[in-house]
């Protein structure tokens, strides 16, 4: 069971790798151009990877309905027409802003997957989504900017299911190794249902969103669907 | 207790009485005159609540995002500037639909207030707020428009809050009535949170939003919260 959560988990920074067409043929010759050590491609990258973080820097500070692709290049440090070749439309960079706190976040809770399991990997997962934190209210601002667009976005809708059904999945597989006797599939939604909704709070009532309240909600929730308080 | 409740439940269609500058003196006027018989100020107000439903179609069609002015004028039967004395942006049209989604789910749970309490009011309530059916399934997606866009917009964020403020204070009475012995503050936000979060997955991930799997989901919950399960 551990074993096809690791081989689940992402494991490069595929949201670096996303371009305009996004087939996995030019990230193929992107990375073999970086084995051989061309410097312009490995450049490409970080480039990429510095409009993400403006882009992320953006949305934090004023959302991202009014940012501009000017106003990206500028925090970037680009002149206005250098986001074209990596992101054609602000839609696009919005997707790969998701798609790099989608992994920022799992990255953080790596050591659930490596080191834990059961109630202990739970609590670790749920409280690195949960906005206990500004990086974290941060993110949360990101992935609600990017839900709201995503309505009208086909790739974005399955983006969001693609990276939802991994965290269910993590979600069923813990709460199963806390209680086999039952079916946890419920349980795992309403965590999922209650992980998602903390980011709208935290994004839209930042005075409500404190770290003791969410620590607070999750210790009554899991002690409901699971029997047990998560430890300090 | 449920005295405030009831008091504190909008009366009016609030809606329906927005307009640009949303001021209580204009809100006042159009009342007055209403009262006096004069039907200009009557067909305003349908206009306005013409133009609300034509948004909540279109944004239930295709989202919010790629919406025009004109397409919304269209929508409701209208020329194109005949929108702008009403709305004067695309934001203000978003933020009167939510305020219509809002108090269309309340008069729904109206029952919830008047004739139930504790755990039967509860349910109610959450029902007419999940996404269940169709056009529940419809308010999802106003809702998480407005959401994404109003991290940007402080009054739509002061709309959110004082919604969601109206929401908690309903689940923490109701809550305290099923058990008074516990402070019910911390469990009144993880259902709110769970609200919120079945939103998103039903405007994003529809084939997820059945009305057995929320069903399921709520059961779980209310168990794990309360000790019991919402009856049929």
């Amino acid at each position: 069971m551990v074993t096809a959560l690791r081989s689940s988990r992402p494991r490069g920074p595929r949201w670096l790798r996303w371009d305009n067409e996004g087939t996995a043929a030019s990230v193929r010759a992107g990375v073999a151009k970086e084995w051989c050590g061309v410097p312009k491609i490995v450049d490409h990258d970080a480039r990429r990877a510095e409009i993400v973080r403006a882009t992320w820097r953006i949305i934090a500070r004023h959302g991202f309905e009014s940012a501009t692709m000017r106003e990206i290049a500028a925090e970037a440090g680009y002149a206005n027409g250098a986001l074209k070749p990596y992101f054609a439309t602000k839609n696009d960079l919005l997707r790969a802003t998701y798609q790099f706190v989608f992994e920022q976040t799992n990255d953080r809770a790596s050591a659930a997957h490596d080191d834990e399991s059961g109630l202990d990997a739970l609590t670790r997962f749920c409280r690195e989504v949960l906005p206990l934190d500004a990086t974290r209210i941060d993110e949360a601002r990101v992935v609600v900017a990017f839900w709201g667009a995503a309505e009208n976005i086909p790739a974005a809708q399955d983006q969001h299911i693609t990276s939802m059904g991994m965290w269910r999945e993590w979600l069923i597989d813990w709460l199963t190794q806390i209680d086999p006797s039952r079916d946890q599939t419920a349980a795992a939604d309403v965590l999922l249902q209650f992980l998602l909704g903390a980011q709208i709070t935290a994004a839209l009532n930042p005075n409500r969103a404190t770290a003791e309240g969410y620590e607070a909600q999750l210790a009554t929730l899991l002690e409901g669907l699971v029997g047990v308080r998560p430890s300090d």
